[in-house]
């Protein structure tokens, strides 16, 4: 009885005993405990996540990529010119190994090709029906069931809190939207990402958002504390990414004044999920790995720290 | 005593009894009870308000003009040129009446010289600076005692029924932020307005933000519905405003499913306020007074419906 009674209190319990899950529980508290010099009012107890190998897994391609070439090849018959045109013959041949090397352009035009050209409505629609019917190609599952359950356990705990979750993602903002609120309690109003540019009209006397072929903002880099000004308007306390696209939103937000906490999941583990760093063509770990170490941020090894890895693991 | 327990109970003192506030409430009533197959989850309840016009006075001229043209009078003795070059020589000639007539071309040369080249961190102390020592030409007060009592009741009124108020004014983003948490109950997360240009950088080993001198979205007309759109990404279902700058906003909230609430300030009162709308220069009021008509929207009349203007003639 006791040890559910303990296991019950336990806010993490996907997170094995340890450095990682000590230093998460002491910043919560810390920031949290009235009298403590170190205590943050609730209106400025802002995390912000990463998405895409942070949240949830990102091999062997990322999954809004794989939607695009699964949209791709739902659209083929009605533009025979892919069948010559790249990046288009490449997705059509099915050349597994190509897609996890395809170049940020292609990756752009793909997207480009795909997520623009009907209203935001229609968009929403189309993700939503992709995201019930995909499988991921390694665990056959849908992809949103590929989420981390250590970091769903972690954005509850902070909620419950006082902390205002959000996402600050690469990944495009009304791709993400659609399952955020579902997949991890993050409504629509907490989630950054990527975007293209949009227009207002009447259709049929109807107003109307349309989607339109020309890039808004990359949320990546250095682009991520600028959407998190633009955005939040607040600077946050706590950052949470896995690679060198996070690096800026770490150090914007650990360089504040007061209790600050910066953390990077680090894949080790190569049979549970994977292992990959500086030498990844997606979701590469180098300069923030370094970094890491130089300013005290917290660095989750996959492997050691996680007791689970997805929900249908536990 | 039976006066007094009705008028504590009043959510909306400052409003007359009335249409105005009959629409008002029954919305707000209908929206929140269960059971009514009207009824709308909280999440769902979204409120969207312009400002200029709509919660704090905009003439004689916009404030935050107001602000661009004493940022100009402080930089002139670093800016000899600007004795002679246009707009600036206007402004220190102090041309009152060149001031209300000023281009949207003009405005935009005062805006980007006044609000850019510093970082974000700086261009807050120096609003903030302002909006403590500035008075208004007419009531001799700081600029954030001219907002509209009524209003103030009504966004606490929509708040305390579960509703997330926003502000989406075309008015810089920046600017709203250092004064909306104090004076609307608005956090920076909930502000969305037109913006320039950002960018992050390191400088003497310090993570900064700095304003550049470029554009990024007006927030105005059709740019309030897709600002909406990537800022909450969801429909609000009621939204307040005063001109046709806000016509689009009010077409894309009432045109949703469900029960759906657009309003207007019309300013009638030319002797507490000011009275205007088809004629002016700033806050011109046309098109959607004739559209609030065909469509049911409400309109204020702020004669007729305001007990008070401001909050110190309550
Ligand atoms: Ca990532
Ligand atoms: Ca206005």
């Amino acid at each position: 009885i006791l040890t559910s009674v303990v296991r019950a209190n336990d806010p993490l319990p996907s997170w094995n005993t340890g450095p990682t899950k000590t230093a998460l529980i002491n910043f919560v508290k810390r920031a949290t405990t009235k009298g403590n010099p170190e205590y943050v009012s609730p209106p400025q107890r802002i995390a912000t996540f990463d998405n895409d190998g942070t949240l949830w897994s990102e091999k062997p391609v990322y999954f809004q990529l794989q939607f695009a070439i699964d949209r791709i090849k739902a659209l083929a018959a009605k533009h025979p010119e892919w069948k010559t045109e790249q990046p288009f013959k490449t997705i059509l041949e099915e050349e597994q190994k190509a897609l996890t090397s395809l170049s940020a352009k292609d990756m752009m035009i793909l997207l480009m090709t795909t997520h623009a050209g009907t209203t935001t409505k229609e968009f929403k629609k189309t993700v939503r029906a992709w995201l019930k019917t995909a499988r991921h190609p390694r665990f056959n599952r849908p992809y949103t069931e590929l989420v981390f359950q250590p970091m769903l356990e972690l954005l509850a705990y902070l909620r419950a809190n006082g902390f205002k979750t959000y996402i600050v993602s690469g990944g495009g903002i009304e791709f993400l939207r659609v399952f955020a609120e579902d997949v991890y309690g993050i409504p629509p109003e907490q989630v950054i990402g990527s975007s293209i540019k949009t227009k207002f009209e009447i259709r049929k006397g109807k107003p109307v958002i349309v989607r339109l072929s020309e890039i808004d903002f990359i949320d990546d880099k250095a682009g991520k504390p600028v959407a998190i000004n633009k955005f939040i308007g607040r600077r946050p306390i706590a950052a949470f990414g896995n690679s060198d696209g996070d690096l800026q939103m770490l150090q914007w937000t650990t360089a504040g004044d007061g209790i600050r906490f910066g953390l990077l999941v680090h894949h080790t583990d190569s049979k549970r999920e994977w292992a990959y760093d500086r030498q990844s063509h997606v979701g590469r770990l180098d300069v923030a790995l370094k970094e890491a170490k130089q300013r005290g941020w917290t660095v989750v090894d996959m492997k050691r720290d996680w007791k689970a890895i997805y929900p249908f693991q536990k």
